[in-house]
């Protein structure tokens, strides 16, 4: 499966794996796919480092990627605490009483909610990639807009290529414009932050938009009849993160969370605030719908919502409260249904692919040769 | 584009199209398609009969099909009447100030609401397939659930297929479950009434869940790579609906619609109970705005919506006041920049997926040969 894109970095496949973890990135990287680690975790630059040096003795000298959180605009100056202060005291009350409401424990005393804002700011970005830039990586991507203007000079001086996520086309344009190389295109059915445009529509869009960039399809894709449509589509490679949060390689902090992935259906899924502010998918659960609830509060914007339920959502992680226990994922859900191992997946979606192209041809009436 | 399903039908492209206008349906037939006639508008059984005539007239013998909306629950003795005296003061006294806000004008005495509640009642539709089952049609759909037990076999005793449209797998389970001879599995990117899940995810999920019945596609699909997509998927062919709304064979009332469909980005649709009660895909207006603000009363449950706004749309697309007047329509809208004839639109359908599977061979390593 090769495109300009997948020869352009020497890897066998168009598969691209977004993924927090660094045995996944490896393993994907291994498989002949693409891995690209999450940062956004790394609040730390020395747990950055332990973790690609891993991926380093661990990738068989593969290519690999990093992916950060880079605000497009620089907020100066704004501390957490400031943040904190603009929370209103309804919305800690909701916290509070939600969480009382189906008897959440407490954390102990002196024990750190695991998520904070901070792994959001651009500082803390720009830590990450004093760190990264010193490993052989091919891609730096970015979840939240283009990444500033020097960041994307710094990349390309090291040879390492800028992707960023988009929504719609205007929003690809505007990545475009600020110099990146790859735009993926994300649809609605994806997990995390996503726009209200469907895959089937969003990626040939912006194709177009973009042309000659090349543009990876993200959104829905976890088999291979979906990769040859996202190809079929006009996309350069495919973009995939929900698939891998259930292989065994993932380090998943709770077997709980992994049962519900297991169990859920692809209309278990709902695009809500409750994470972070802006509409992002997750696994629907009670705690979703009480900040979807009309006699609710309501959510807060971005960063006030993920600052207001971060310590929550480590509690309600950490007991395993199951009604409220949820992760962002795609639609895709529904089709994983089973643990597996990274090779595994990569086996399937090769073969799913061989066979949609089979198909596809005789429909078309070619006779194709290998 | 041949797949076991247009053999099945003796028909050259595995393309479906849906739509309200005998011009255009017998036109898609024509171009070696599949037209199919949406019924709803024929509450007079003679007009359905003229609109029959003209279309055996003009298809030159190729094969076509009708679409009805047949509740697959009976509802006995109600009369609009009774639906009428359901409908609460205050959504009407809405209704009024929203139509006075725009100053839109009122009907002249005596002039009848376009639309009326009893076209989607069952004994309509079935005065209307005792009128088309006297003509050669090929396909019966249905896009209210599965058709009643007695229509399927009444179908299937005059050698017509029998369709129905799933939003879901579980939908479409029921559809296998009661005879049914293939599955429309409508996304939701789609025009119209749909569901959550999109036509990436949606598609080869529904595929799975009624193997071995054929499955279209429905929803994103106006280009040559949605096909190839949609095949991809595992569809034996696609169902395109809102494509059409913009040919020039289209008799539509309005010339102003059509400007905004012209207009439209595929950011530009709502997916909103405004018009019927359920969520139905259309152009986003003040009108739906006004319906899902939540300082408004909120929209009733189907059939009451309908109702309540029936005469309104009717005004406002008779006086074509532009900000309310909508459409439904998918999100495929935003290729729907000019007016093409349907052949036009058909050459364009089948030279793109051309070159969609030469594009994904290329991808593969394969050498197709013609």
């Amino acid at each position: 499966m090769q495109t300009e894109l997948s020869e352009q970095l020497g890897v066998e496949h168009a598969i691209f794996g977004f993924t927090p973890f660094p045995a996944v990135a490896a393993a994907i990287s291994r498989a002949g796919g693409f891995g690209v680690l999450g940062a956004v975790r790394y609040t730390a630059p020395d747990d950055l480092k332990r973790d690609l040096d891993w991926i380093e003795a661990n990738v068989d000298g593969k290519p690999y990627g990093l992916d950060v959180v880079m605000p497009a605009k620089k907020v100066e100056g704004v501390t957490e605490a400031d943040v904190e202060a603009m929370i209103p005291e309804g919305h800690r009350q909701y916290v509070k009483d939600t969480l009382a409401r189906y008897g959440v424990p407490e954390l102990a005393e002196g024990e750190a909610s695991g998520w904070r804002i901070t792994g959001w700011m651009e500082q803390v970005a720009r830590n990450q990639l004093d760190v990264a830039f010193d490993y052989p990586i091919r891609l730096l991507a970015n979840a939240l807009g283009s990444p500033p203007v020097d960041v994307v000079k710094r990349a390309h001086e090291k040879g390492v290529l800028v992707a960023a996520l988009a929504g719609s086309a205007r929003h690809a344009r505007k990545h475009a414009e600020a110099g990146i190389d790859i735009v993926v295109a994300q649809g609605y059915e994806a997990g995390g932050h996503t726009g209200e445009i469907a895959s089937m529509v969003l990626t040939p869009e912006v194709v177009d938009a973009v042309d000659p960039l090349p543009v990876l399809a993200a959104g829905g894709i976890g088999s291979g009849r979906q990769v040859a449509a996202a190809l079929s589509l006009g996309a350069q490679g495919v973009w995939l993160g929900s698939l891998w949060l259930t292989v065994t390689e993932a380090e998943t902090h709770s077997r709980a969370v992994t049962r519900k992935l297991l169990a859920a259906g692809s209309g278990d899924t709902v695009r809500s605030r409750a994470l972070t502010g802006k509409p992002a998918r997750q696994l629907r659960t009670e705690w979703t719908d009480a900040w979807d609830d009309p006699n609710g509060p309501g959510t807060l914007p971005m960063p006030l919502q993920g600052l207001l339920v971060a310590e929550a959502l480590t509690r309600i992680q950490k007991y395993e409260v199951e009604p409220l226990l949820g992760t962002p994922v795609g639609q895709i859900v529904g089709r994983m249904n089973s643990e597996r191992s990274v090779q595994a997946v990569f086996d399937d979606l090769t073969q799913g692919f061989e066979q949609a192209v089979d198909r596809v041809n005789r429909i078309a009436g070619r006779v194709p040769q290998s």
